[in-house]
C-alpha cells in the first residue's frame, strides 16, 4: 500500500464545489437538448474490441484502453506474438473488450443494433465519460465527458438550424454573448480542392486548411502547394482572408457542379435563416473552417469565443452521411454537434459566469443544542427540505463558536438557533451568516420567514 | 466487422424510457442528499490497482477489471509467470490500473488524499458506476450503478437518524409507503455471539445468521451449533423469532458489558427519537439483521418492501469505524447507506410508481410546411422553449398523417399545425393528441393557452 494514496495521472477527482460547478453545466445542456426534442441514451463504458478497434486510425486504436480478460482467460496469452514483437495481436489474444474512446461510435452501434426500437429521424443526445491512453498533460485528461447531440435519419437543414439554435440557447443559458459560431461546408471545400487542383488529395487540402488557426495562411499556402496542380496562390489567399464573404462569388468562381451548388445553397439558406431570426451570439460564414474529423460530409460548425481566443473552440460538429454503415446499416444521414464541457468550464471561470450560489455547499444550518431539542424543531425541518430547501443538521452538540465556524466555511446562508432558552420561550433565532444579525422568530413563524428571505 | 454489432454481455444500453425513468428516480435522490445537506463528488473509474486489490478479498480482487497498460509497456510480460499458473502475478506485470468496483474503496481514498481540502465531519454523496467482472446473469450486470451517502468523521447517532430520515423521504417522494427498515447493531450480534460462546467466530456467527431469509431459522441454528461452545438452542430460537422485541430484555440477558449496553442504548435512542417523529414507512429492531459486508462495527440497517419480498433489500448501510484507515487516516467513524437502483427501478415498475409523463418523449411537435413557415413561427417556439417545454420540430414537409404518426408515437401532447392557410389567417392550430380535437388560436395567443392546456 502506498504511503500516500492517489487517482491516476489523467483521472481527476472532483471535489463538491468543481462539481456542482460543472453540474451547472450540464444541467443546462441536458434541459436545452430535451427542450428541443432530444431523448436522452446511454451506452456502456465497455464495449467489444470488434466495435471500437479500426474505427478511429492506428493512433487512435492504440489509445483505447484495454480491458484484460478475466480469471484463467489470461492463459490463452500468445507469447509467441509477444516474443516476435507483433503486440496487436498480443493484446488481442488476452483482451476482447475496451472502454469507449467516444459517444459516436457507440452511437452508430447502438442505432444499427436498436434500429427495429428507434423511430426515425432519431434525435438522441448523451452525456458519459470517454476514455484514452493519451499522455497525460496540463488540461488533457485520460477520463472525460462528452455532450454530444445527434440527429439520424434526416437530411433535413431544419436540423442544422435546429442545433444552431440550441448552441444559441445553452451558451446564452449558460451566460455567454460574445460567442462566434462559424459555419462551413465539406462540399465546398471538397470543389476549393477541385478548383485548385487538389481533387486527387481532398484529405489533406482540407488538413493543411484545418491548421490555418496554428501555423497561419502563408505556411497553410506553403502546404496546399505541394498537392495542389492549379494553384493560384494570390486567389487562395484572397479567399481565406476575405472577412465579410458572399457566397455568390463562390458560385461565380466553382464550376457548375451540382454538389458544390447544393453546399453553397444550403449554407445560404442556413445563413439567411438566421437574418431575420436573430441568435444572441454571431454566426457567419467562414471558409476557412475545416474541422479535423474524416467522418464530416456536409455542413461543419464550430463555437468559440471571440474575446477570450486562447482556450479555443468550446463546441464543434457537422453533418455525416455515413457513420452506421460500418455497422451495416446504410443511407443514414446524421448531423451533430458536441459540447467541450472543460473548455466551457474554463472559459466560464474566466469570464466569471458561475453563479454565487454554487459556492454554498448547503443553505441552511441547523445548530446542534442536544437530541431533545432537534427532535422538537425536526418537524420544522422536515417543512423547509419539503420546500426542496438544503438544511444541514450539526451532528455534534459543541461549543457554538465551533458550529458558526463550520456554516461559515460552507458558506451556509443562516444558522437556525434552537437552545434550551429558545425552547422555553417558543421562538427560534436566524443567524445571517453574511451580516452576522440574529432575528427572533416565533417558532411557528420561522419556516416562513426562512424561506422568503433567501 | 460482427454482423450484427451489439454491447458486451453483461452491460446495457439504456434507450430513452428506460433512461428517463432511471432519471427519475436518481433526480429525486440528488435531490435529496442535498436536502440534507450531503455534497457531491466523483471520483474517476480508473483506479491504481494498488487501490482497488486486497480490498475485497480473493474473490472481489479476482472480479476487479483490470486495465491493459498501454504501448509498449505490454513488452514487460511476465511470461515465466504465467508459464508456472501464477496468473496474479503476470497480471501484476501488464495492469496497473483497474476499473472501480465500489463507490466505499474510492471514498476511503478520496478522503485520505484530499483530508485537508475537506470539513469534517464530511457528508457526501456520489451516483456513479462501478464494474465487475462478475459472471452475467439475469439482473446481475458487469456495468451498474451504486447511490451512496456516507457521513465521515462524526459518531453521534444524529447521523444514523438523519440518514434514516433521509431514506424515508427518497421513498417517500417516490411513492413508497410500504417499507419496512430494519435496523439492529453490530454490538449486539458481537454480544449475542458472547453469549452464546461463539465470541471467537464472530464473523462465521454474523455469516450464519445474515442467511436466515435465504436458508429459514432451522438451518441458521445447525450453523451456529457448530461454533457456539454455550449453546441453548431454545433460547437463540426464541430471540430470532420475536416478532416484537424490547431491548431492555437484551440488557436482562447480556453481561453488564459497556460495548453491548451502548449499543442498546443507541438503538433504543434512535427508535425513540422515531416514536414520537413519525416515519411514512415502518422503522423497526430486527435482532436478525446481519449485514454481509464485514466492515460494519455499529448500527446496521436495510429496508425492503413488506407486501413485494421477492425483490428483496432496496437499500442498506450501517456504521464503519475503521474504513480510512487502509489509506493512513485513522480514527474516523464513518456510517452511509446506499441506494440499490436497480432494484428500486424494479419494484417501482411492478408497483406502477413510474409518472406517466414520463412516457413521453417530448410535450409539443411543430408540424412541417416547409422552411418558410417553419421560419415565421420559430419566435413562438423559442417562447415556449423558454419556458421550460419541449418542442419537437418535425424537419421534414411531407404528408401530415406521417407527421401526427410519428407525434403518436412518441406520446406527444399537442401537434403545432401552421400551414399556409393559417399563415393566411394569422392562426395557429393546436391539435390534441390524446382526443383528436383540434383548437384554432390567434397566433399571438397560442402559447399561453398551448403551455396553459398541458
Amino acid at each position: 500500500m502506498s504511503k500516500s494514496p492517489s487517482n491516476p495521472k489523467g483521472t481527476r477527482d472532483f471535489l463538491p464545489l468543481e462539481l456542482s460547478k460543472r453540474n451547472y453545466i450540464i444541467n443546462i445542456l441536458r434541459k436545452n437538448f430535451k427542450n428541443f426534442g432530444f431523448s436522452e441514451i446511454e451506452t456502456p463504458a465497455l464495449e467489444k474490441s470488434s466495435t471500437l478497434l479500426g474505427k478511429y486510425g492506428n493512433e487512435g486504436d492504440r489509445l483505447v484502453f484495454k480491458i484484460l480478460n478475466s480469471g484463467d482467460k489470461v492463459k490463452k496469452a500468445d507469447i509467441s506474438s509477444l516474443e516476435s514483437g507483433n503486440l496487436n495481436s498480443f493484446v488481442k489474444s488476452i483482451s476482447e473488450k475496451g472502454l469507449k474512446y467516444d459517444l459516436t461510435v457507440p452511437l452508430a452501434r447502438f442505432v444499427s443494433q436498436h434500429q427495429n426500437e428507434i423511430i426515425f429521424p432519431f434525435k438522441r443526445f448523451q452525456i458519459q465519460n470517454v476514455w484514452r491512453a493519451d499522455r497525460p498533460q496540463h488540461g488533457r485528461y485520460q477520463e472525460f465527458t462528452q455532450c454530444d447531440a445527434d440527429v439520424i435519419g434526416s437530411n433535413s437543414i431544419i436540423q442544422e438550424i435546429e442545433l444552431i439554435k440550441l448552441y444559441d440557447s445553452v451558451f446564452h443559458q449558460l451566460g455567454f454573448t460574445d460567442l462566434v459560431l462559424k459555419i462551413n461546408h465539406r462540399g465546398i471545400l471538397r470543389e476549393l480542392a477541385y478548383h485548385f487542383g487538389a481533387g486527387k488529395s481532398i484529405i489533406e487540402f482540407i488538413t493543411a486548411l484545418d491548421k490555418i488557426d496554428k501555423i497561419g495562411v502563408d505556411k497553410v499556402l506553403n502546404e496546399i502547394k505541394l498537392i495542389a496542380s492549379d494553384f493560384s496562390e494570390k486567389e487562395l489567399r484572397n479567399l481565406l482572408s476575405k472577412k465579410e464573404f458572399d457566397l455568390k462569388y463562390l458560385k461565380k468562381i466553382f464550376s457548375k457542379n451540382s454538389d458544390s451548388f447544393l453546399a453553397i445553397d444550403e449554407l445560404d439558406q442556413i445563413l439567411s435563416y438566421f437574418s431575420t431570426n436573430n441568435l444572441v451570439n454571431e454566426i457567419k460564414f467562414d471558409l476557412t473552417l475545416a474541422r479535423g474529423l474524416n467522418y464530416y460530409t456536409g455542413t461543419i460548425i464550430e463555437v468559440s469565443s471571440k474575446t477570450n481566443q486562447r482556450i479555443g473552440s468550446i463546441g464543434g460538429g457537422g453533418r455525416y452521411d455515413d457513420l452506421t454503415s460500418t455497422f451495416n446499416l446504410k443511407n443514414m444521414s446524421g448531423v451533430g454537434i458536441s459540447f467541450g464541457l472543460d473548455r466551457i468550464y474554463l472559459l466560464m471561470e474566466e469570464s466569471n459566469l458561475f453563479p454565487d450560489y454554487l459556492d454554498k455547499s448547503f443553505e441552511f444550518m441547523v445548530a446542534n443544542f442536544g437530541i431533545n431539542n432537534l427532535k422538537f424543531i425536526a418537524p420544522y425541518v422536515d417543512e423547509i427540505r419539503n420546500k426542496n430547501r438544503e438544511v444541514f443538521v450539526y451532528p455534534d452538540n459543541v461549543k457554538l463558536t465551533k458550529q458558526f465556524s463550520f456554516a461559515h466555511k460552507h458558506n451556509a446562508s443562516t444558522v437556525i438557533i434552537f437552545g434550551d432558552n429558545e425552547k422555553k420561550k417558543g421562538i427560534v433565532i436566524l443567524k445571517n451568516m453574511q451580516t452576522g444579525d440574529q432575528l427572533k422568530c416565533n417558532i411557528n413563524e420561522f419556516v416562513e420567514i426562512l424561506i422568503n428571505s433567501n
